[in-house]
């Protein structure tokens, strides 16, 4: 049997949590090597040699290593095309191309106002940090008109891609979970009749509610 | 001889150019569709009906149509894997993984702020609109740290994603021509030896130096 692959980093951090979810989706098996970022482990020369900018997560797969969580799921479904969910990053070019779309549109739209906002909503109070309201407002407003092009598209296909669950939509849990579940803004997603039924769908597969089991445990000392 | 190719847009935007780049990388015969931006072409409901989000390029091929700049250049990579650079998207699945590794580094960490940099630089004193300095300092700060990392790994391989030039370094074309000569601050690229040499060799391939002919023609009418 092929030793599992090694995932670096908590589960608590939004990247990690999106290669954990498509790790569960294909059943590859994995190990979790802890990365105590409050020591500045994530800065140390040996780490910085598989995780050059020192972010969270890195990953390994028999001699190969990479970084990026997007670039790390789609590694996996490559991979993996034969192990669990045999669709999710699509069967055929043309869905791959619809898939490759949303996560971009995911990962340079959807993402840059709603992980300030997981920040100053979500993490910022536990860190007994001050919270920028106009930063707050700022990307709530972006936020918003993102996901009206999302309600829109949600009234045309079940899914981003198409009819299917993939890649693309499994990128937005991590964010959409603290979002939806860690703060009083979740009415944001909710409130959309679309988005909020895809939030329903996409939030109680098997494999993400391992992933916040995994995150409302203890962390691995 | 099948269709032409559309692109959406004009080759000024960056996320435009990138995909004429990769067009002519691939030697894939296009047809530029102008969108008038300054009338609000782009936020019209037919044009939206291709790329809902109001935002260039778009694209079309045949009875597909796409949006978000770099899933359009994989998936002409893909679909004309024959034609023109061969190994730009890599010839097997680990130089594909590196190769998205790469370039989600550019997406996720390269563009938040070199995009900031080349609209406060170069586009706002042409658009007679005030600079926001702490803008500019900030991500300046937040660009050197990241061409710190390019500088180690472009001093082990000659290309971001190994030995060839591919979309991971194609992806980077646009935002750094402007920067580099469209502003004074082209020294955060020329004063890191291998990031200057590198540049050197990725702005001078044909297919990007057709790319500036084209930004630097007249707009089409």
């Amino acid at each position: 049997m092929a030793a599992p692959v090694k995932v670096y980093g908590p589960p608590l951090s939004t990247a990690v949590s999106r290669v954990l979810a498509c790790l569960l989706e294909k059943d590859v098996s994995f190990q979790l090597v802890p990365v105590n970022m409050a020591k500045g482990e994530h800065k140390k020369p040996e780490y910085l040699k598989i995780q050059p900018f020192g972010q969270v997560p890195a990953f390994e797969d028999e001699s190969i290593t990479l970084f990026e969580s997007r670039a790390i799921s789609k590694y996996i479904c490559n991979k993996y095309p034969n192990q669990g969910n045999k669709g999710l990053f699509g069967m055929n070019p043309l869905e791959k191309a619809s898939i490759d779309q949303w996560l971009e549109a995911e990962g340079q739209s959807f993402n840059p106002p709603s992980s300030v906002l997981v920040f100053q909503l979500a993490f910022a109070p536990r860190m007994k940090l001050k919270q920028d309201e106009n930063q707050i407002k700022q990307n709530e407003a972006k936020l918003a008109k993102v996901l009206d092009v999302y309600e829109k598209r949600l009234g045309e296909s079940r899914f981003l891609a198409g009819d299917e669950f993939t890649l693309a939509d499994l990128s937005h849990l991590p964010n959409t979970q603290y979002l939806v579940n860690g703060t009083d803004r979740g009415e944001i997603f909710t409130s959309r009749e679309n988005v909020g039924r895809w939030w329903g769908e996409i939030s109680s597969r098997e494999s993400w509610k391992k992933v916040v089991e995994m995150q409302n445990s203890l962390p691995p000392s």
